[in-house]
């Protein structure tokens, strides 16, 4: 199954380690076609290729829009070797085989992001690049297809080891290569289109990532894993790591559940601890050091080995605060060198700089075993102008942020939710409960456990309505003063009676945040 | 920017509703270029076609593989109908304009359902059909490109609204279609060679699925939606609706979620209770009856409003006992029709038959903003061998049974999980907590109200280890007998020195089931 080489195309946007290349290519006597900017460069290292108008005896046109879709091209591309009804078809012709491809695409996504110009945008749409990267692909058991410069070390490789053949293992991974690239190409284009288009739910969908490490294991020990990008263009993933072991899936998972609060505000200082993928103290201060102090406050049994995300600059004061308590990772908007210093001496400790994430999508994906919900991100809190004191209440400045705080943390929150509030900080976060009655309930065990005291005036948002009023009931019990949800239950009234009836204030927004 | 179209290519590989399309091609003196298949039929219907082949001058060569591949067709696609040098050009060369092309593609994905043979499976790879579609998608300003029969009347419309011409804005949508099916077609090739060479994590890694249908909404009213599925060929999503409105964003979450459990095991009968994607009552049981009477017995108050999910057939008792319950949805493998008669007494009570439902897939994804994570499923309970008894018992037949029930059940709990069981039936379940102390509380509080007697001896799962000893030790004091847990804490002395003093049978089996 090792295949002679004879003759190779080369045609590349990235000219890079092309004289590496052409050394073993010269060295095993193979043929090269190229043409504009690949032929000046390849003419420049000073070795020999034959311009493929030459080749196929016809003038590029159209600026280049027509140079290789010509039958020339693709039948030395795509016959059959062994079909002696093709090799006659190929004599009678006089057509000659090509089998080596080279060719990477004209840059589209890198001038999505220079350019808005529509024009040049659609100009960078290659055509008969894929055109031909396909049909090697199709023909990987007669041609070898190479779309990227990284993989040139492997041909190279692959022509020493096989004294200038390559082998049908090597054709048929770089085939399968080649078919992840053309796929990948055309959902970034497709992508530009439906955004140009405003298509948020196209007939057909296409998502594609680069992956961007193989994880060490998965959710669990027993099952691979590696992390994507959607975004190839250099920049990653946006976490970069100044200290400790590699990020492991389940970190990623609460890192982004982290960054999702962080990213729903500009307001500093905000404080997140995440533990399975739940929050379990969100806090806001004027002073960074008290935002953290009162996030781990909060749940301090829960916060034990979860990370924290802040979306303020970490200085040393906090750092020696943070160096109390052991975490798996800490997140923040930059690191003093001094508060570096101090949390560095936790070898193990993941350290993450934020500062240069961003939020780039506004879709939300969840994938089954065959199938895939799409919907638009949850990116509202509520709107004021819904807002309504459904107990006919006057409230104060404060007790207006203090909600909006409460139901933002509630957000973030599985479903159901009941998050306990005070001072623009969480007291008990009621989580992933199969009903409401039970996530008020551990909220108010949290929070009495923690915050005996600060639960006596405390503010309660729940992420939908409440059915009864049982789980209201026992959040007045326990010393709430305000309520803050959704509205729309069929028992609103009666859950409105009890509210008045024991004199607290209830707010309801109109704006549910299910969250699973 | 309204197009006259001159000149058409069709070439499709289904070729239905082929007539209405030829009469308004004709109607508006359109030319037609055509080859092969598409060709022939063509001429059946007694319409004017010329052969590409007679266009082009050059005859189709290799199989067919070579035939639209010719520089006459690419620049008549290609060509900027107002820039002057390309005009000169196609002039200079004899080139006509081509205006519109009507492609669908061999069907690569039909025939990997149809045959094993990978030289039919690499023959469908269709090469010439993307290059014209792409070409034309890209020139959209220019070009007319219809990928799908279901666009002809689209098609059809737009030429009579425009006296032969199309406008800017339906060629823009066309285009965008056009990539997506481009997109599309590769990443199901790229699937097919990364299934073959067996590679997991591949460096690109593309995803599609066609719309199945829009929602009313997502995870909120305030959020649009639509469900995808990966698997194009016909089937669909696997749920066949019998009654009620149709399935919420909700909804299908919570149903796969129950699939998922039901699908991890073959063995009758087995019903499971879901509220917002947590399991709130799992049961198996040899009467199906008794199955569903114990899974909504487990907690019946979570179970209010929840979808219930059998791997059984219901029949008129258990439908009379079902509708004691308010349920959203019930899922099971066929109904009876005495049932099914039942159960349509409620209207809105959206009834599904699972019957058709098909696993596929043995990856997970998990999607953030600009990045996902990408896992194998989680896809044992434990390894038989692996078990040991840390506390040196003897395990009787069911004990063992039992505890791969617990534990199985435990594995689809979102984490921290703790799953409470006696009889095949769960009693309590601890779901989502941020500590396990808390997930123990929570199963005890729950079996407590509705287990008083059956929590005396019961079995408790834990979906990872115990990090200290004060989970266990609540959930001896409440009654239980045997735990099951992964172990692996550099507590385990503890944990198993207090499980031998309470005298109670612990087991380790080394498998975690974290699940967030």
């Amino acid at each position: 199954m090792l295949k002679k080489i004879e003759r190779a195309i080369i045609s590349v946007s990235d000219k890079s380690n092309l004289e590496k290349l052409l050394k073993i290519l010269k060295k095993f006597k193979i043929e090269i076609l190229s043409s504009g900017g690949t032929f000046k460069a390849i003419k420049k290292l000073k070795f020999n290729c034959q311009e493929i108008s030459s080749f196929t005896g016809f003038n590029e046109m159209l600026d280049g829009r027509v140079k290789t879709l010509h039958p020339k091209i693709h039948a030395g591309i795509l016959h059959d070797r062994k079909n002696t009804k093709h090799k006659k078809e190929m004599r009678e012709n006089n057509y000659d085989p090509i089998d080596l491809i080279i060719v990477n695409f004209y840059p589209f996504e890198e001038n999505l992001n220079a350019t808005k110009n529509i024009k040049r945008i659609i100009e960078n749409i290659d055509i008969g690049g894929p055109s031909m990267v396909r049909g090697a692909a199709k023909n990987y058991e007669n041609t070898t297809i190479v779309t990227n410069t990284s993989d040139y070390e492997n041909l190279i490789n692959e022509l020493k080891i096989n004294n200038g053949k390559t082998s049908l293992a090597f054709r048929e991974k770089m085939a399968s290569k080649a078919f992840g690239l053309t796929a990948f190409y055309d959902s970034k284009i497709c992508d530009w289109f439906n955004d140009k288009t405003n298509n948020k739910f196209p007939e057909l969908k296409v998502i594609s990532g680069k992956r961007f490490e193989k994880l060490r294991y998965g959710e669990n020990p027993h099952q691979q894993s590696a992390i994507y990008v959607n975004d190839t263009l250099g920049k990653g993933i946006g976490l970069e790591k100044l200290n400790g072991k590699n990020l492991s899936y389940n970190n990623y998972n609460d890192i982004f559940a982290a960054i999702e609060i962080l990213k729903s505000t500009k307001k500093k200082n905000l404080t997140v601890i995440i533990k399975h993928a739940n929050p379990c103290g969100v806090a806001f201060n004027e002073s960074s050091l008290k935002s953290f102090q009162n996030a781990l406050k909060s749940d301090p049994v829960s916060a034990f080995g979860g990370i924290v995300a802040c979306n303020y600059k970490i200085n040393s004061k906090i750092a020696l605060e943070m160096n109390k308590t052991f975490f798996e990772v800490i997140a923040a908007y930059g690191f003093d060198n001094s508060a570096l210093k101090i949390l560095k001496k936790k070898k193990n400790l993941r350290i993450i700089d934020l500062s240069s994430f961003d939020n780039k999508n506004n879709q939300a994906y969840k994938f089954f075993d065959n199938s895939f919900l799409l919907q638009e991100k949850d990116e509202t809190i509520f709107d004021k102008k819904k807002l309504k004191c459904v107990t006919k209440d006057t409230l104060s400045k404060k007790e207006l942020l203090e909600i909006e705080f409460a139901f933002r943390v509630c957000k973030f929150v599985k479903s159901n939710a009941i998050v306990l509030v005070k001072d623009f900080a969480t007291l008990g976060i009621g989580a992933g409960q199969q009903n409401r009655l039970d996530s008020c309930k551990i909220a108010i065990q949290k929070a009495k456990k923690f915050h005996p005291t600060k639960i006596k005036s405390c503010i309660a948002a729940s992420d939908a309505f409440f059915p009864f009023a049982d789980g209201l009931k026992s959040l007045i019990n326990a010393g709430v003063k305000i309520v803050v949800q959704p509205g729309g239950s069929i028992r609103d009234k009666e859950v409105i009676n009890e509210a008045r009836k024991r004199k607290i204030k209830m707010i309801f927004t109109g704006t549910r945040h299910f969250n699973h």
